[in-house]
């Protein structure tokens, strides 16, 4: 049987190496428009913030130990362009120029997102950044090397746009932001968007609110953002612009091929990854997933996520049935000193779904009372007055959340109440909390109002 | 109606206070041997350590605030030697001489625990500590103070034992530590263990396994301990001995009174804190609990229980029924740069309980693969391979252990298998772990050999 992966990244690979591992006679081919497979994408912030690092250190896994280990046909630098699924084939061609046609009994479609980059003037300049792929990555960091960035700025305010606000800061480069809603992190509960604003201008990130780039001007070799009004957004031209507004599902070519689309145009899967195609599966970011708390069909682009269908995609081509239960929507992100983490669903995110949401924001401590160091939590924690379930969580602190927040995923995967999240049995110790978690100290706020 | 609380501490406190907001009508007498109430037990190792602090840091509201601002009618320096269920009445000496005797309606035992002294040769001696109530604290920071100690012997390698041995080493005196049995924390895991000894003797603290304190004899002053054949532990002999050799419930007074006890003579209640006789109530160390996992009683005398002891006492007088589900046995300590932290059961524990458990141990990694900075984090699984669930978990490491624990506690209070466990959407960046956090790894490992 032939087993053929469109995408060599998370999910592609994931899916790649648990079916030759759980089946070693199967053929597995895994076509890879770029030269790159499996690399720490998320990584790459961090890795642009440190000249002395190089790209190639995100590389888990070279693309060449997978062709001589895992016994993976694994073919680079192939851009599939089309999917058959009525002849079982997809076809398309290689950097080379040669056109190929492969023909599969199982495939999987792993095509990732990509950045969203709006079709403006000057945006086709040199200096206008994206960061999805490890080519990216080496494109910006070769830029800022050659370039000599002094100023950035960065359109969108999302994760990958506060990360690389803040690599680019690290590399003492200044940085201005810009979007066009009036809000930062707009899902976020507002004292804890606070928080991180203050940090990001704390830094030194000047940061432009209902602002929309219009054009992007070249001024004697750098970059000048103007607004609907051409009128410029930032004082000084920059070095470089890097457009972070988000990413899409690539999902064209399923589209194209008939295949059902989800939420915000990701290829529909079941909890299996099946598509609406027979012996058609999805899996990654160009996949949509069910949320735990919802039971609705997500878009939520993230890694584990990925790795995850990634190998139930594996199982159930292998033979071995398993189900997904989905997703929660964690996630957590750095932001300079700050650790930002949320699960679950936001308030208005609640409402949408049909829930009665009503919430509390408390702010405690990362350590006991008198115990040395430590530093304020903020968490706005969501509940359903209908049912009295717990719904979400959002968490903002110096120290102690990023982790913090798994506990209450683990509860949204549960289902839990807030009140019976509130009888768990959280860890205590004086230089890592109070008796009270802050998390329990919001569900008992929480109980109140519920 | 009056309400009687014997036991001014977290438990005692936590129901007073509760149960004066829901009721204020209601009289609350608290009984309270010490001067103390309320204040941070587990605080106290970390203010030893640092001489410039005043142990009454740790006292989170005083008994005079208490007095004035809550209305609960607070009776410190009481002694409370007698209980009369039949006539509803506790007896008793106030330091002063006098001696008391109050009627109640409901009554609340919250005696707490006390260290564990044998009743050997010498350790009724100056300079032989204990170390629970603060006036313990007090007492040996005095010590420390007045008598220039330069050597220390703990006997015992319990949590308190140890945070002891770094709050000394942090003060530059020399720690011998003690105690009969072959192995440190003989309920973790092999490998894990090592990894708390080797930060021990790193710190130079010297470890004694095997060796019975049988006497303490008087050396010129300084204390000598002696094994069974006399034969000295030390090299050295010390300027002060710390009895930390474990805890046992005050439940003489309430065995005294009739009512039955549980596991480890602490004093029987039901999920509601009553205790076998009708209007009277037990919470905080000195009372048992269920245990999430095995459903049966234990023992386990930690700090958030009290409290929400005493929270679900006050909330039962005041009429509203709270039947508190248990404890899954969550703990975390620090031993210098090291988190140990645990939830669930032991291996050995779960074998005892009648489950079939299988564990692994697996070595993952504090930050994601190429993120400068991290560490070895150690995380040892258990489940039962009769059903499926998780049982426990076991973590070490140098940061991100102590929250991480909780995921795996709120799974236990939910009643996990270990393969829905692997499918929660923990949260991932790359400053704070991978992409499969060290819990899913272990999990992962785990689903192999269930």
């Amino acid at each position: 049987m032939r087993f053929v992966i469109i995408g060599g990244d998370a999910a592609g690979m994931s899916a790649a190496s648990r079916a030759k591992r759980l089946d070693p006679g199967l053929d597995v081919i895994v076509l890879e428009k770029t030269a790159d497979v499996s690399y720490s994408a998320c990584g790459m912030p961090y890795n642009i913030a440190d000249p002395e690092r190089s790209m190639d250190d995100l590389v888990v896994r070279p693309a060449d130990v997978f062709r001589q280990k895992s016994g993976i046909d694994l073919r680079t630098r192939h851009h599939v362009t089309q999917i058959d699924p009525d002849r079982g084939a997809v076809a398309g061609t290689a950097d080379n120029g040669a056109a190929f046609e492969i023909a599969y009994d199982r495939l999987l479609i792993a095509t990732g997102a990509a950045p969203m980059v709006p079709d403006l003037p000057g945006f086709d300049q040199t200096g206008v950044m994206t960061l999805k792929s490890l080519d990216h990555g080496r494109r910006i960091k070769a830029f800022l090397k050659d370039r000599g960035v002094r100023r950035a700025l960065i359109i969108g305010m999302g994760y990958i746009a506060l990360e690389m606000g803040e690599a680019l800061r690290d590399r003492g480069i200044e940085v201005d932001m810009v979007k066009p809603r009036p809000a930062l992190l707009p899902w976020m509960e507002r004292r804890l968007a606070a928080e991180v604003e203050q940090e990001l201008t704390g830094n030194q990130v000047r940061l432009h609110f209902g602002r929309k780039v219009a054009s992007l001007q070249n001024d004697d070799g750098r970059l000048r953002a103007l607004d609907e009004n051409a009128a410029p957004i930032t004082d000084h031209p920059a070095d470089m612009v890097l457009v972070a507004m988000g990413v899409k599902p690539n999902s064209e070519l399923a589209a194209r091929a008939g295949l059902a689309l989800g939420p915000s145009n990701a290829i529909a899967v079941d909890r299996r990854m099946r598509t609406s195609h027979e012996g058609i599966y999805a899996a990654g970011d160009c996949a949509d997933a069910y949320h735990v708390v919802t039971n609705g069909r997500t878009w939520i682009p993230l890694a584990l996520r990925a790795n995850r269908g990634g190998w139930a995609v594996a199982d159930n081509v292998c033979g071995q049935v398993v189900d997904l239960p989905g997703v929660a929507g964690t996630a957590v992100f750095k932001v300079f000193g700050l650790q930002v983490a949320r699960t679950g669903l936001s308030g208005e995110e609640a409402s949408e779904s049909g829930f009665d949401p009503v919430s509390v924001t408390i702010v405690s401590h990362s350590r006991a009372h008198a115990h040395p160091g430590g530093s304020r939590i903020h968490v706005h924690m969501i509940g359903d007055k209908h049912s009295g379930r717990l719904l979400g969580v959002q968490m903002v602190g110096r120290e102690g959340v990023a982790h913090r927040i798994n506990a209450a995923a683990v509860a949204l995967h549960a289902a839990m109440s807030v009140g019976q999240f509130l009888q768990c049995d959280l860890a205590y110790a004086p230089p890592f909390g109070g008796v009270w978690d802050p998390l329990l100290v919001a569900a008992n706020q929480l109980m109140k109002v519920l």
